[in-house]
């Protein structure tokens, strides 16, 4: 090519060419159009943007850092442990104050334990025995406390008896107080402070209002009327989980403290506060006793004057609360904005093509419409060079088109 | 319809249809629409793939395992507790070495509690009394340790008094050594083991460096300078937190060590490393006292040789460290990759979109334009059909024109 | 303008303008267009929609409740413990079952410690000592058990000795049994009852099936056979994450239990399942022995008659077992799933720009082509407005065409 033809590839890089539209002056597809056009604005406006936010960038990796705190005390007047007084270094297990927590609120006691032989409890099926036989030495009782003597251990006169084990002994007893020992617990109070960051945004924010007195935050209970009061009320907690909290205390359950923070960091700071709600997380309606409520077994470890160790062994029940907490952080961001927007442009280009379907097919005079909207050319008709070919009718060739 | 329409229907599948467009030479439009188009590709090539890599699959969803190990021993001498050495069994709360520890640094001790009646602590409001009559039998105090056995106990000569309880007695006196007990738990070392897993991309890995040998592992201490050594000082986390060690050890508080796993699974895995950074998790600048600090309460249980149980009350002061792993990792994925690149395309149509406005509307010859652009049909017309209708004076009709 | 020009413009917004086509009857480039055309759709519909179901929103961030509980009983022969038997209490630290959980199965056991002096272990390098000038007083031992006292203990006629240290005494010895205490963990069971609870779509679930009756679910042991049962052999967790036992057991080690949830809300709940695996978390492969294995110190502590405090220390080695829950979601949601046609849309449109540059440059009749597609209009040539300007000849203008 030559230096005048460069000039010209040069100079025509930079002719504007525009798309060429034919008007159909079609009132019936134009209204239709202006609907699908209207339709798809409001879907991206109203619905995509104001709706789902549609032009912010989400972070839902939060990072969060629980610190829970009990106050309250019980008093309990049982035949076994005479009166006594329970405290938060009694009942909250572990004592930490980490986001899960657990309040004994039943208890079954089985005080000076020592490693000895004793019979195994009556209730264990793999431990009932008819003679020395049935105890074969050295296996362990299946779901049982201990490790088979090979003995069979019968009161008098009875056929049936139980094997003698090696364990902890005496053995526990199944039985725990129909009533819970400390179903006081209702009124005891738990503080949780949450702390949380989103990463992406590099946001923190704490549930206790910066701006509260402390005599307000002393005495305040969450509520719906005090949303914002971090100081929850046990019962509270375990009715709005929509539970019996006595019936729990004596069963022993867990209960989830679900703290959302959803936050538009568009706008200010202070709209983003944690909401709070509250499920029950164990499956209650369940009829088998394997997997319903919640305990679990710990012993306190003495030393005798002679050296030998003992244990009060404790079969806890009581209510497990985990603080779990999930948010979403949203902040306007170019990117999701514009794929969004494309995502409307395309779908005008979708109604703009189920138009054209209506006006070259569905209308009586579509024949007349195809003939203006596509122009054939055939590189062998010579004639056609000086005049399109335009006419209106070419039904079959222009039914193909998608 | 005949067969030689079915078969003309069948070929002209295979037309091709191209959209038919005006060139307008026009270079001012031309110019704007080409800087319109580089912009976008600038964005779409620079920001959405460079910058955001928009080409890849994200995963921030981590499993990760931490196992934490402290080392260090203190030593105090006060005139409570005499000269003792505190070793990691004695200061790290639970000691299990899972991603939150607490590491105890301040103390009050309440030895040789047990189940008796004493008087409540005189810093209990609701403990104060004139007459016995203030204390109502069996009423727990709000915020205290016990429940009242409808006594007021005086001081010789004093009007005012506090009412008696049924607790762990004495309770506890509430003031705390200023100066942190174990102060120079400053020097402690903690070896954070991390390991993490991204499950959509199955790729794990660990903080700790394969290649390392056992002697750098031994000695390295975190730092600017070895920024993959898993060993940190406890004083320089707080430090690097903005925080003060000696104040935090009085008072308590929450750390925050946050470990980032950024990763480019396009790049080798060697190039995924983790990220360290600290921050503190409790609001210390809030003045209220409620919401300051971190501490628990918990006891020792022992019996006596009457098998009386009586226990050593400690409310522990000291520093929580919350090891919070997150992580993203991104590696190329062919659909976030077209969702980018056809947004951009889509881009480019909104952009032909607005130099059409310009064409049409804003320059002189728009008119002229228009009437190139747009070809009025009216199937009445018939005289149209050998010619189609250009004028160039149109402007309220196109106006129109969305 | 004029009311007559006003109602032009209002009825010209319902004119309906649709894009000129040119038909080129060329079969290839129309075959090679239908051809991008299906692959576009058989991607979108098959990659995008089936595979990976891009018609849905989808949810990661779920709430999880994981309760674990212990079953099993070990016996164990030492010459330093006598006959002992271990149960869960003994074992399973912490006790109350969460979703990580430690089992203890070897360990070192220093009894009868008190704060008194008595020599550092041989062992630690830093400890050793010709002289009493050698063992700085108050200095701690580095990563030792105490503080030096200042003097250097020898043995009769050795010329090394290590430092007198105050500490809890006697310090630990170095040596643990080979052979793992409680090998027979091995068949002890774990029962892991696992909630969770997707926040965007309201959903929530268990893995234990509620229609199970009772005496499967205290029977049935998880294996391949029974995907859904939740009980699992400890012994089988270790297999399965490709690890031995009894050596993990020795050296101690960390499991990791992931439970994947991959929902597909569009179907029967009852399709929602749990998915198991296991993995070693802690790598065993490393020769450094400051990053293999799992161990923690803690301690029982006691009182003597005398009120002075003594303690066994304990050094556990054992079994951590992380239960790491992480799950997906996905419902039908127009959002995406417009998001996705619209892109498939957008890529249609460059299939069809790239089928223009086969057409427009690349067939032997190109040119007529380009001269087809592309009207020429200029303002200045005012006998173009009566028919425009086609001409067959005008390559370099056009091969500027983006």
């Amino acid at each position: 090519m030559g230096q005048v033809a460069w000039k010209a590839l040069f100079l025509s890089l930079f002719d504007y060419k525009t798309e060429k539209y034919v008007i159909a002056k079609n009132k019936k597809v134009g209204v239709l159009y202006r609907v699908v056009q209207l339709s798809i604005l409001a879907y991206l406006v109203g619905w995509v943007f104001v709706v789902k936010k549609g032009y912010q960038d989400t972070d839902t990796s939060l990072q969060s850092s629980v610190i829970t705190k009990l106050k309250g005390v019980a008093f309990t007047n049982t035949s076994e442990l005479g009166e006594r007084i329970w405290d938060v270094a009694d009942y909250v297990i572990p004592p930490q104050g980490e986001s899960v927590f657990f309040v004994m609120t039943n208890l079954i006691v089985t005080p000076n334990q020592r490693q000895a032989t004793c019979p195994e409890s009556a209730n264990i099926p793999d431990a009932l025995c008819d003679k020395d036989m049935d105890c074969l030495e050295g296996e362990a009782v299946v779901a049982g406390n201990g490790v088979k003597t090979g003995r069979c251990l019968k009161d008098k006169g009875s056929t049936r008896g139980t094997c003698e084990i090696l364990a902890w002994c005496p053995v526990e007893k199944r039985s725990k107080p129909k009533k819970p020992l400390l179903g006081s617990a209702e009124n005891f109070t738990v503080y949780i402070k949450n702390s949380i960051r989103f990463p992406k945004f590099k946001f923190s924010k704490m549930n206790v209002l910066a701006t509260d007195n402390e005599s307000y935050l002393k005495t305040c209970r969450y509520s719906q009327e005090h949303p914002y009061c971090p100081i929850f009320v046990l019962g509270n907690i375990v009715r709005w989980a929509g539970a019996n909290f006595q019936e729990m205390a004596s069963e022993g359950g867990v209960i989830g403290i679900q703290i959302e923070w959803n936050c538009d960091l568009d706008k200010a700071p202070s709209e983003c506060n944690p909401h709070y709600s509250f499920s029950r997380l164990d499956n209650k309606s369940a009829e088998n006793s394997i997997s319903s409520g919640y305990n679990f077994r710990f012993a306190k470890y003495y030393r005798d004057a002679e050296g030998v160790d003992y244990r009060t062994l404790i079969k806890a029940y009581g209510i497990r609360f985990d603080v779990m907490v999930n948010g979403k952080a949203g902040k306007f961001n170019i990117i999701p904005t514009i794929i969004n927007i494309s995502s409307g442009l395309a779908l005008m280009g979708a109604g703009a093509f189920f138009c054209d379907l209506v006006l070259l097919y569905l209308i009586k005079k579509s024949n007349f419409y195809r003939g203006k909207k596509y122009e054939e050319v055939k590189s062998s008709s010579r004639k056609s060079l000086s005049s399109p070919t335009l006419n209106g009718n070419q039904s079959p060739e222009q039914l193909s088109r998608l």
